[in-house]
Parts: C-alpha cells; structure tokens; sequence
C-alpha cells in the first residue's frame, strides 16, 4: 500500500528531507509532495508569471492565485497531510491546509514545539495525531504498514 | 431571506457587537452566532465539565473537545462566515475556522488590517471577499440584499 | 411546498418581475431571489465597498469577489433555478450559473430565444428543460403544484 | 506525480498541440484530454450515430447527449482544467465547462485575451488562475513541478 | 418531528388518498407530496407547454423533462419515500424513483404484491423496508413516532 | 438557534427523560429525539407489521429492517447525537449509530462510565466529546447557547 | 485513457460478448465488467452460501444481498454504464442499476428496442444517450476516443 | 479487477491468515489490509511514540489517536470491508468500523457466530451480507468474479 504524503507547513528548516530520508532509511513505501519551499520564488511567482503588478497587495493575490492552485492539486492528490509549525512566524497557510485537509477527511499529522501547545489546542484536537518532532511523525507513519 | 452568520476570530474586541447593531440599523434580516468569547471561560470548559486534568497540555485538549463540538454546530448551521483576524497573537483558531468554512462551501469574508495582507494572502485568496473593516462587511452582507 | 427560486441571467429586460406577477396571479408559493440587476451596481460595487482600484483589471476582480459572494449565498439557498439568455451580449455569467446549479444538483430551467439553440445545445441538454417564453417557464413550475 | 489535464475551450486554433509540445520540451508528466476539436463531427455526432432528426433543434440535442456523455468522463477523470477563451464566438460550451470543473472541485486555469476581462470577470474570480496565454498556463502547470 | 413523504410508483389506484387519510386518521404530523397521477397529463406535458413534437418519441422526450424536473425537485425535499409497485404495466419510473431515492440516502419503503417478491427482490433488498399493503406502509411511518 | 438532538444507546434507564427535564429546567431551545425505547416493541416490530417469521433470525431480520428505517430518518434529522453506554450488553446498537453519526459529520458527545474507557477509547476519541454523567452531557449542550 | 464499462441489463442474449469484440476490433481501451450473468447461479447464490432458506421469498433476500453486494463494488469501480433492455421480463435490477450509476454521477448510455421508448422515456431522458443497438453504443464509445 | 479488502475486527484468533490463503488458492486478485493485530502494540502505541500519560485513561487516548489514524487510511483505500465478530469481548471497534464502512459506501461483509444474531441485527441488517465462516466470506468475495 504506497501513501502520498503532503507536507505542508514550515519553510525554513530542512525537515521535510530528514522526514524523507528517515522515510527511506525505513524502507517505507512512501511518496513525498510539498508547496514550494523557495519562500522568495513562492512571493514572486504572480509577477513572474503574470507580470509586474500595482502594489503589494495585487503581488501577494496574483502569487496566491497560483500557490493555491498547486496547494489545490496536491490536497487532493494526498492520502495523508503532515503539517509543520515552527515557532516563528504567523504560519497561517500551515493552519489553512491543515484545516482543509481535515475538512476533505485526510488523515492529518501536526508536528508542533511545546511552546505551541496552547494557540494549536483546537486544530490539534481535530488532527488525527499531533507530535513534537519529526521522528515521531515518522514512528507514525511507519505504524500503519507494522 | 433570512441567514445565518458565524463570526469567526478575535475575542478581545467588541467587533461583534459593532456588526450586530449595523445590522440592526439597516434592517437586515440576519442572526448572528459566535463562539465562546470569554477568553478564560473557553479555556477552563474543559476542566469545568470533565474535571481537573493532569496538566495544561491535558487541561487544553479537555477544552478544546467542547470548543470544536460548539464550532461545529455552528459552521454547519451557518449560510456565512465572516472572519476577523486582529494584529496581535498568532489566531489559528480563526484560520482553522474560516478555512473548514471554505472546505464545507459556506460564503466567507475576512476583516483584517492592512499589515496583514502579506502573511494572510492565501487564505484570503481563498475565501470571498476580504475587507478591513466591519464597515465594509456589513455594506457585503447589505449587497446581498439590494 | 414553497419552493425558493433563483433567477439567472439577463439584466436588461423585465423578465424577473413578469414571471413574479404571472406566480402571483396562479397562487404560486414560490420565493424569488436574483443577482444585482442594477448592471452599473454590479459593476462598481468592488470599488463602492474596497475603494479606488489600479485599473479596470482590478476594479472588475473586486466586483466580482462580492458579486459571486452573493451568488454562491443564493445557489445555495435556491430549490430550482431559472436562467434566461437573451440575444445580445456574452452572458458567460448566466452559464457560468447554469452549469454551476446543474452541477450542484438544482432542478433548472433554461429561456432561450430560438435564435440560441445551436450556441446552447449542450448547456440546454443538461438543463431539466428549456423553454423560449417566460410564460412556458411559469407553466412548468406551475406544473409541480399540479 | 502525473496529471491528466482536461483542456476545454476554443476548436478553432491549435493552442492544444502548442501546450502539449511545450508540456514535453519541459518533461513534465503531463497527459492531456479534450473534447471533440472537430467542430463538423462535433456538430454531427448525433446524426451520425442516431440517425437522421426531424430538423435542427432534434439535431442539435442528439449531438449534445453525446458531447456531453464524453465531457462528463472527461471532467471526472481530469485533476486539472484549462478553458481557452478566443475573441470570436459566444463559447457558452467553454462557461459551462469551466463553471462545472470549479464546482466538482478541479482547479481550473482561464486562458483568455485583454479584450475579455470584462465579460468574464466573475467566471475569472471562481477560477484559480486566470492567464493570457498559452506560455503563461504552461509556467503555472511547471510551477506545480517546481 | 415533521417529515414530508414522497409517493412514488403506481398511479392507477388511489392508494395515495388511503394512505393519507389513515395518516390523518392516526394524526401522524405528515405532510405528502406526489408525482402527476393524471396519465394522460403526465403523457402530454411536454407538448402541452412546448408545442407539437415531430412524433411520438420527441413527444415523450418532452413530456420527460418536465416529468423529470417535478421528481428531482420532490424527491430533493422529500424526508422518506414510499415507492408502490402493483402488478400491471413495468412501471420504471416507480423502479427508478425508488433507486434514486435510495442512492440519495433517503430512508425508502416499498410496497408491493406477493406476486412480485422475485423480481424485485434486489430492489426490496436495498429499500430499507418492503410492505405488501398501503396499511403496513402507515404502520411503519407511524412506528416512527411511537 | 434551536438545535434537534438524537438520544442513542441505552433504553434500560432513564437517562433520556432526567436530560430532557434537565434542559427544560435550563430553558435549552433543544428538540429531544429517539429511538423505540420499549424494547419488546423494538424486537417485535417485525412480526408485529410483517407476520410471523420463520424463526428468531428472521423475525431479528424484520424487525432491524424497520428499527433502522426509524434510525436513519432520526440521524439525518439531528444536529447533535448524544450516544449513552452503560455498563451491561454489548450494544453494538449503540456503537453503530456514534459512528453512522460521526461519519455523517453529526456533532457527537458520548456518555460511558470510567469503566468503559478501555473499550471504548477509539470511538471515544472519533466523537467530540465523552462525558460520564448526563450532567456533563447537559453542561456540554449548555456551553453551545453561553 | 483507460475506461471501466459496467454492463447492466439483460442477461439472456449475447451482447456483452459482441460488444466486447465490437470494442476489441475497434481496439478501444476497454476494460468490461458485468453481473452475473448465469441468471439459476444469480438465483441460487443465496442458498449456495448462506444454506437452504425456509421458503422462496427467503432464498430471494438471501440472493439479493449478495447480487447487490457484486454490484455496489462494479458500479464504484465504474467510469461508464451501459444498460440494455429487452422486450421481455420486467429487468427493475436494470432501472434499478441504470437509476443508481446516474444518481452516482457516472456517465451512462441506455440501449433499448423502439418499443420500449415510452414506458422508459424519464429513465432515458436522466441517462447521458438512448441507442437502439450494441453497434451504436460502441460507437458512442469509439467518439470518446476520437 | 483487484479488489483492496480491509479485514477490520477480532484481533485473537489467526482468521485473517485463514481467509488470505484461502484467497490464494482460489487465486482471486484480493489485496488484504488490516489494523493492528498485536493487542499489546495496539495498547502501547500512544505511549511508546508520545511518551509515558499520567494515567491510563491518557494512555488509551492517546493510543486511539494513532489507532485511528491508521484505520481512517485504511477504510479510505478499501474497497470492500469485512469485519468478524467473535464471541468474546465486547468489539465497539469493529462494529464502529463496520459502521464507518458502511456510512462511507463500502461494500461490507460481517462474519458472526450464530449466537451473535440477536445482538447484531441492527448492523447486520445494513451491512450488505452477513454470514458465519471464513469460508462462506470467502465465497462470497469468489463470487465477484464468476
């Protein structure tokens, strides 16, 4: 039974390839998809495409346009969603996929620090499963083929 | 044609109140609903129905059964969701909240500041219309009926 | 059985309040809602409730953020749907609202005079019926009371 | 991961051999259905499998069931869809399979000229990405890759 | 606990007015809704409202539209649905109906004769109940309420 | 915002008239619904609309077909389901309509006592809620109108 | 693009085999599925599993669920239906299944002899094409393809 | 076809290794997926990914997060669902899991002793067969494809 797993969250640490290589390392039949991690290429892809805009503002609706397309496809496309929270950042697409993910019933992993125990407790609640680090995730995953 | 409004997000201003006596000025035919906003009585249900837990991860997660039981009644009983996200605290209740309402096809409008565009513009890509003042979202709520 | 109908489609003619009056005069127990009719309204309402747009561009995207906002309410709420397309003008709205009752599962109606049969044959054949008169549109509902 | 993209819209150019061929230059692992591209056998299709109808209207329907049989697998079996709007002709065909893709949930690019912002802004808004050429879908669909 | 019943299947008796007079007689708060029951009505709808079809099959194509537009608005609001067979003429439309109703999640009764167990077995095995007399049928809805 | 609540599980106490005058006594806007809680009634149904049967399987069979008939109606009409076990019997009964509830999206709160907590625990945490008095329960619901 | 065709209907003529070839000669992606087709083994297969019923309306029920359960999983796996029509017998599994795939959203073509064009006008009117012969199916079917 | 069946239920006797290699032998293209049979892991798994709970209510809860984790990926890959009931304990799991099948429109087989019929004919009656050997369920699944 292969799973597609989509790894939404935290772009600015290298959790999704530990995750990955831990994956292999286990022999587990997985397939990994992810949003666009460049965090600049995931601001400027509106421009880039559609050409120079307004303002800020326009930049940012043209560059969601299509990071929530390419989020759209693999949603779908997932059988089970991991998502990462790091302590920095307001992280609301994190929040976004996560909820949407458990709206469309996938089954759904939160990987959060301690600190973050009180402002995730609601989203955690409907997770399926929430850990702290990323080798728990992987004991997750690796649960469901023992 | 009466409907139903769930207003998502921040409990530490009087917005709610702002919206409903708007409402009533312009005679719209609409019923609000929220969820809880005192903030320490949404944080203590847990333990004030089920007891003393063993510690603040375990006192959150007793909360948080009832929060997203109240939630989710009132998600699906709404026709629309208005969301509004503050400038303070991290709020991932209200962007699991107007998220789940997107994913369940529910009509959705966001409030935020303008200093929130760039860390919001997914969701608010996502959702229907975003504002930056009930002002606004009452005159989208009074469209509707023009 | 009051049933709630939603009326699609061209704002240039009458046709809304001619179909309301012939219901009336059968005793029909139907509820009519419908798009903006005001073409100007629906046009500038983006930069009515937003303010000043950069362009044309961005003055018709936020129209229609709050112009669809108020459709999807509408659809939602709509036991049977009624779409007129007249002769003039491209109406990709009006199918855009065909389809998008169809494929949520409404019971729909489509007016159309001759001249269309051809440039509407597939959206007519998945239409429940199409008629050429608003007057046959008021005998087939009042053909479910019957 | 494989896509199947389902690209409705105009018959009368060849923008589909122009995506498909930049699709390959790219490798990206990309498969591509369509509706019927001839538009006489599309006309036809009735008759020549039904024989012969009492006049244009009873042609027309004929050849639509069977159209419309094909887009419907179409639609179900496609995870992207491309409408192509060219500047001549009504294509309420193109709405209606842009409207049905977004409300069955497929995200959905809109390739249309300048001249057509206006009449489509609100079938534009629903859709995820609305581009201006061919060059322009095929960066979105790499950026899924990227 | 109010709940709308729609009746479906033979309409050459009058076991509608049975039913829902034995209803009234044991005050089950039930409101009923049925398909036309004038044959010939039902027959000639599609040229009543649409003109003179060019021949017996176009004729029924029309009738069916409208026929089809009454059930799917019926069956829409329809709490349960009551199919009854009886033991002349094929009777599809009471067959599909009752499908239909079945694969919308409607709870479903069926009412037929002895003489019919065999070839209705499968449909009476995904009906939820299957009667033989309109007195069972009143029987079951009044359980109900018990 | 009046809510019908379905009252699953046990039909060998109480429980279901101290919640209802619970609720009075709070003045909740709650509409009590359940199943036949007599349970000779409930095993008889069967026999009692169809005939007799030929043995206790087949009289089982009857009178399931006609309790899930009622049981289906029910869940489809609530907004919450409260499901009780205690501690005799099986009750897959019970079982069975928490997970139809929870799988049809129904807000769930259960009722067990400590005892049952280790055969429960995967449907305990599939539901939103698990209480183990209906004083909890009715704090629950309480908590939904604060 | 590979498709799944169930073949509903008739079972006592030859014509899923001359499809079959039809599609093999004409080297379609096809891959077929059908009910059993042996209409004593259809009858028996209760009694063969589950052992002697008391008595024919038993064995019917006890065949039936296990017919229904080989059709549920055929008309899942679906991507097409195809149901045929004879002139004899009653065939309410046909309308039944025929009914059903068109309630599930799969695409579905009905072959019927002229004669039977008015008792299953309305089922031939929800279906996708009417044809009259195996040949014009698989030439529906060749179009998908074209 | 290749059918993916989920073996949910009785975790103590050796009746999934029965039934795949009596699936092998009458060489049926079935692919087996099941829930962790290791009792001990099953209970332990909560605490050995998440570390020690202040108590055992903690530990089952957190137990069933993963537990069901799991099951929700399984349920979603199945295409049929068996679940075996054996005479012992009281298996709220595997009727809530039968329950999820069968809410979820998996075609579902139960195997139960004959001393279970009373106890189970609300869920058997649902389920689409009920029989009670390996033997008989394994000739059901033979029977897909005679």
């Amino acid at each position: 039974m292969e799973l597609t797993v989509y790894l939404a969250g935290e772009i600015h640490s290298d959790w999704r390839e530990q995750l990955k290589s831990k994956a292999e390392a286990r022999k587990l039949p997985l397939k990994f998809i992810a949003p666009q991690t460049n965090h600049d290429r995931s601001d400027d892809i509106g421009e880039e495409i559609l050409g120079a805009q307004p303002g800020p503002y326009y930049k940012d609706d043209a560059a969601s346009d299509i990071n929530n397309f390419r989020t759209q496809i693999m949603l779908q496309k997932a059988d089970v969603v991991i998502a990462l929270f790091g302590e920095k950042y307001r992280q609301w697409n994190t929040a976004m996929d996560a909820s949407a993910a458990i709206s469309m019933g996938k089954p759904t992993i939160i990987i959060r620090p301690e600190s973050l125990i009180h402002p995730l407790k609601e989203l955690s609640n409907k997770a399926n499963v929430t850990v702290e680090t990323v080798d728990q995730a992987i004991e997750v995953l690796k649960y469901v083929y023992d």
